[in-house]
């Protein structure tokens, strides 16, 4: 029996979750938050609904580590150290280095370190959380499952900016996308759902919560996102904005009398859902505030993005047999859903209006005669973090 | 009998064509060049190929436009001033104020001026040629036909950036799109030559020239297009980058130390064809060296950029009747033209290798079964100019 923990750590948080592998079961998660703050919250949720709560200073990751170690056995969680087998750790960039998980060791470790340029809220603390793991359990295989790497083998035309060479060569700026694990999962669901080989399918994935990617998924690879050198690009979001004419930022700046690290704040945090309608980021509060102007546009807008990201990318596989749904949005809201493919009936796509009456379960929501399927599928990226550090503890 | 002078002010520059009107022929056409300048240059081609050149101080556009008239005389092209009947000025930004063309009075001249701000280049050079003529015959009509009107009645959820609203309505911050004129005047010829009500069909427009635009075209309105707030926006052009993720312009100034002007500089000239591939931003050059990797990438480039805006606007239309290239690349390029729509066979879309060997002539290039169309319209920008002056000033 082996124990599999994985990993997503924050600055000042760290989020975990433990499975018994290969049963896939989840034995226990939680969170660490305010690590490095006063009134560190510490939450362990485990068993039928129990839970244990505790609000103490918790100084840096290596002590919030052990301190979740020592709780699961506390809590008979775990009998020692020794039953947890690996570790998978969550990783937001692994620019061209990495296009799979790997295990860790000192050169992936100084990599991922080294990336930071690209991710320097992520990264960073991605180190912290897998140097804590290593201190604390040194004969535990450590795996890095990064957000690019499914994204990282898309044709060179699809991954660049048509901007001076030099700039992609010297400095590395291209795309690397994000959600590349949640679009992989939900990629491999959807060809088992629709029985028939992942290797022979044009999927159009639509990851959609608070951040939103738009993957083109041909024969089980990415081969276009719309997120781009960070996760600023692509489609309307919560706060962001998605894509922009470059030259907004450049009047903006002028405007507003701000430097560029503002503007991107700006375009970051206030915009998308939130800047359109200056009431929420979040879905469910405008869907509240139907009758609100700003939000029926912002509802338009947010609909349409997918839409013609969706349609760039039937042109990128010359074809779709499916678009998948998936993440909170895509998981939970029917009307989202029923907004981006209504208006689809050229492409032979059509929702059912009482098959997308559901939330959060795996199906079909598209008529029985649309051409192309509409699929709703619960993502599961820890899962896959998982069974990425079983799979490479058995045979890596 | 009326004569019409369609006319395109620059800052440095006048380029004109005399008609006549409603025959809509060609009698005589110009450009002035290097005004304000040493050395101004001076041309007017006439008759049967005949040319009259000139090199001499000009210093400014009104010496410059009572150059042209006198020029116009002694050349027996025209009789007397009073045969010029009316004077169509191309201006590049009508903002929010105009979606058609219009009579220019104080007022007109007053918002031409105050929408510099939107296109500090274009707009003032605008101005003085307006003046200039206004000054030299006041008695003449003087329609202002804009580059934006075709897109300013979109619907407000495509012509919305994801930004807080505020800047759309303090500043103006929204798309306006360009080359209006242009994706007006072949969507009209496109209704023609398929023999079918523009107010019945649903066109993708594509002006391919060192500027491009792409245009959904429902029932003979603008609902989208590529360009945007400025027309650095959009798909890769000669020297413009199109769409980026705004980030890279926060990354690359913090490693290149230059500021938003320096970078936007690069963005408009430094980028598109041109950058990726160090060579040209002209695809005549490019195609001369299909042999280098930077060239092969960059055409990819350019036409999945293409390809991926008709798709997004397959969407917006929920449909598509046809696909209809123009200008510079769009009118001379057979390559240029399969490698976009190559690889749409999903979409109903071929191209016939043999219709498609034609430079410059209205002519449908797509297979006989294509379920879209795909046309090649040369387009005439100044013959819209001057038949909206004629209309104008007859029933104005």
């Amino acid at each position: 029996m082996a124990k599999t923990i994985a990993i997503n750590a924050g600055s000042s948080s760290l989020k975990w979750q433990l499975y018994e592998m290969p049963a896939e079961e989840v034995v226990a998660k939680g969170i660490v938050e305010r690590i490095g703050l006063d009134d560190s919250i510490f939450t362990v949720k485990y068993g039928d609904d129990q839970k244990y709560e505790d609000t103490l200073d918790i100084k840096d990751h290596e002590v919030a580590v052990k301190m979740l170690l020592d709780k699961l056995i506390d809590l008979d969680i775990l009998g020692s150290y020794d039953e947890i087998t690996g570790v998978g750790h969550r990783v937001v960039q692994g620019g061209e280095y990495f296009d799979q998980s790997v295990v860790i060791d000192e050169d992936v470790l100084e990599k991922i370190e080294a990336l930071a340029d690209f991710a320097p809220l992520h990264n960073p603390a991605h180190v912290m959380g897998i140097k804590a793991f290593r201190e604390l359990l040194p004969n535990v295989i450590n795996v890095a499952v990064f957000d690019t790497a499914f994204h990282a083998n898309m044709p060179e035309s699809n991954a660049r900016y048509s901007i001076p060479k030099e700039y992609k060569e010297q400095y590395g700026v291209r795309k690397y996308g994000a959600h590349g694990t949640s679009h992989r999962y939900v990629a491999e669901r959807a060809a088992a759902m629709l029985d028939r080989p992942l290797e022979e399918l044009k999927l159009i994935t639509c990851h959609l919560g608070n951040g939103a990617s738009i993957t083109a998924v041909k024969n089980g690879q990415s081969v276009d996102t719309s997120m781009g050198f960070t996760p600023l690009a692509g489609v309307t979001m919560g706060t962001r904005s998605g894509d922009v004419d470059p030259a907004v930022l450049q009047y903006l700046m002028n405007k507003l009398n701000i430097g560029i690290d503002e503007m991107l704040d700006i375009l970051n945090k206030k915009s998308g859902l939130l800047g359109l309608t200056g009431i929420s980021s979040d879905m469910r509060d405008l869907e509240d505030n139907m009758d609100n102007e700003d939000v029926k546009i912002a509802l338009d807008i947010f609909a349409d993005r997918i839409r013609k990201y969706i349609g760039s990318y039937v042109t990128t596989m010359n074809g779709v047999d499916a678009i998948v749904f998936t993440a909170g949005i895509g998981e939970n809201d029917a009307n989202a859903r029923a907004n981006v493919i209504n208006g689809m009936t050229w492409f032979g796509c059509e929702v059912d209006p009482e098959k997308n009456n559901v939330r959060g379960e795996e199906k079909v929501i598209s008529t029985d005669d649309s051409k192309v399927k509409v699929l709703l599928v619960p993502t599961d990226e820890e899962l896959v973090i998982a069974r990425d550090v079983e799979s490479l503890r058995e045979n890596g």
